[in-house]
């Protein structure tokens, strides 16, 4: 537990409405949007909300100077526990820091603070015509500061990449409460390690992110969407692998399995045709109208080489989101279908993908388990959930047996144990097999470098 | 100097003809493509040129047991004098470390060893249809591993991004001989740090690079080049803004001031009105030849805008091969202006282009030094030239001076101290402004952890 002498100093720094101890408080603060079993042992011992930068600079040096664990937050939307307090000791929550502190619209980049949401960060953009293109699931609660932290993807990372192709610099408070400045608005810069993309996908173990410089890109002037039904999960894997091949690059490329089609079929109350085995939702986006009608065509023209069920282009706003309706709604709809899911985040080579899927099908036919598989299929990263209960024991054995083949398959196959979720608690067994001894050791030596007393978020990634 | 007996364990990891130690080859060994002057004290006490990994692994292992400083070295056409060995030591040459090692036509991907030339690697894959964009200039001679290393940049960076861009996982052997792979295939991959981005760009620092996972894109079906002629350097610069402004990305976009023109035209004995100011060469690509043609048009207007005084659009292969011939000449055309010729590669702000020209040609009348400038506008990256006599002491105090005030404008208006040759000797003095006391201190707290010995390219970046 931390001293009320040292509780008062944290209020002296943030101001005492912003330290929170109440055991309802920390109890708030004890979990995240992943599976980690809510137990008090998680509870930090104070939360922590900073305003500006000088004061998480002297949160932490003083966290510092007495060893007490300190593990930042943003929304806690993340799917792998990583803003769980583990250690206890301090909750850094940054969600008062919420300023967008400058838009350079000549150099198209925005400078903002890591508690700002980043569905506001896309429509503050949005309406000066500039596109922020990352958009992870939890896009409308998630904060710019965890996304970053995590290094989150979304649906448009198949043609636009992830958070960290947009970092273009940062300022971070280490552990000891010293402020850097990372990075900057020169497009091209090789001054120094690549700081930047360092603490970017860290998971707050290496520093407190207190400023993002982003680069934007011109919103598209036009989109597509398409909706395509096919009978086989085989002719849905082909028709995406075909349509890359081929040179079109959608701005998503997302495909559900008949286990979740069929959960959101129930959820929402749509009459989906029970033969449909796989249903593939494809955006395609550009400046020229008559260039993507062309396109939309064409991968129409691969799909039924591929004996598709049923197109649909849609032909209206409202139609677009009908059909997005469907892919939006499936982690919930998923979700209600078993007491747990145990949802997953792998990410594949992209010509592994269909191979992927089939060892999943195996992987749950051995075990007997439910697994809806839905995922980005654009770029390799496959979303299989576990749908269970872990409460039976039995069960819960061969639910942690089948999380186990996947991640060994998913490496057998050249890929890794996570596209957009990060490690956190949940998938820290697993890292050793994915970054090997040696991988490892570097990973413990740059933490011990720039942590040396291990209070920045204890208990993550391995 | 190192033991007859370390060179003897070195000769049987590598085979005795793989170890030269003659006073010429030793020499051979000293110096790059940079201007730091040729003195003894850079000789290695031994080159050594590994074929395999597991060679790299045994040398490395065997100079950190002894605390012997390696210094990796590929083409050795880095202008920053990256692989000069300062402290003596190893020269560790990895030339004969050329094979392609997988092509992934799927995934488009390749795996290559860090001795392939960067020329080759591109062919290889051209003849494949696959197109592999970072072309620094010296990538007829210049390898991989060494692009990798200093995250090398070029022409088509404005586009389609730098070495670090492509860079998708790397094979790194550590300080101790400790052999790690990092990335992979998989597109999105957030599992543990990004010690991919964290080793490319470290110029030698952290680490040997012995195998390179490169990913490729589909190669653009059609081309347009045009060259523009301008009364004013300002008339340039506004040109080249208001076409990014647009929207138009093109696949590069030079620009060139009077006296470099002059230096080409008398070096190519072309004939060039004395009264052109600024030369800019614009290369746009892509699959569609009508855009291509429309999108030409549109910059040739916008140039008219801005009083160009000729615009010229290629309209053979010939044609744009006499355009590019301007530019490719220059570095060798501006080199013979002056015994000495101190070539920078700043990077700013994209919109801070035209102010950094116009302070670079303020601190050439100040200092009375001529100072050509040339450089890859469409990304913010300048390359001025001080044209000097150093073995003039009250003129090298001047140039020194010139240099010094460069640098700190680039910091002033939000750029760095290099785009894309990284900082190696030569800038090294410099790096304290551009990354701060914290910065630095990072820095060293990784080298520190990776390689704790030091021995490897010691006294670089910092």
């Amino acid at each position: 537990m931390i001293a009320n002498e040292i509780k008062e100093k944290l209020r002296a720094i943030v101001g005492a409405e912003n330290v929170l101890d109440s055991n309802i408080d920390r109890f708030g603060y004890s979990y995240d949007s992943s599976f980690v079993p809510l137990v008090p042992a998680n509870n930090p011992d104070v939360v922590v909300r900073p305003l500006t930068t000088e004061e998480v600079s002297q949160v932490m040096a003083l966290a510092n100077e007495h060893g007490i664990p300190v593990t930042p937050r943003g929304a806690a939307s993340g799917r792998t526990g990583g803003s769980i307090p583990l250690a206890g000791g301090i909750s850094l929550c940054l969600d008062r820091m919420t300023k967008i502190l400058e838009f350079d619209e000549k150099n198209m980049m925005i400078t903002v603070e890591p508690g700002v949401r980043t569905v506001d960060l896309y429509n503050f953009c949005a309406a000066k015509g500039l596109f922020y293109p990352p958009d992870p699931a939890s896009w409308k609660f998630s904060t710019i500061g965890g996304n970053v932290a995590e290094n989150a993807g979304g649906m448009r990372a198949v043609k636009y990449g992830v958070t960290s192709n947009y970092v273009m610099g940062l300022e971070v408070v280490l552990a000891d409460g010293t402020v850097i400045q990372t990075g900057g608005k020169a497009i091209k810069n090789v001054t120094g390690y690549n700081l930047t993309q360092l603490f970017t996908g860290s998971e707050g173990t290496l520093g407190i992110i207190t400023k993002v410089l982003l680069r934007l890109i011109p919103m598209p002037k036009a989109r597509n969407t398409l909706q395509l039904m096919f009978y086989s999960l085989d002719d849905a894997c082909a028709t995406i692998h075909k349509m890359l091949q081929s040179g079109v690059v959608p701005a998503a490329a997302e495909l559900m399995d008949k286990m979740s089609i069929q959960a959101v079929a129930r959820h929402r109350k749509l009459d989906i045709d029970q033969a449909v085995e796989a249903c593939v939702i494809i955006e395609i986006d550009g400046d020229n109208k008559e260039e993507l009608d062309k396109q939309a065509e064409q991968i129409a023209t691969i799909a039924r080489g591929f004996n598709v069920a049923e197109v649909r282009i849609a032909q209206s706003k409202q139609e677009e989101e009908d059909i997005w309706a469907i892919r939006r709604g499936l982690s919930s709809a998923v979700g209600a279908m078993a007491p747990n899911r145990l949802g997953e985040d792998i990410s594949v080579p992209r010509n592994e993908f269909p191979e992927m899927v089939r060892r999943i099908r195996k992987i749950s036919e051995k075990y007997n388990l439910p697994i809806a598989v839905y995922g980005h299929a654009g770029d390799g990263n496959l979303h299989p959930s576990v749908l269970c209960d872990l409460s039976n024991p039995e069960e819960a054995e061969r639910v942690h047996k089948a999380v186990d083949e996947i991640f060994a398959e998913a490496l057998a196959v050249g890929g890794t144990l996570s596209g957009e979720h990060g490690i956190g608690i949940t998938k820290r067994p697993y890292t050793i097999s994915a970054l090997g001894e040696g991988g490892i050791r570097v990973h413990k030596a740059i933490k011990q470098a720039l942590d040396p007393k291990g209070i920045l978020n204890p208990g993550k990634i391995w």
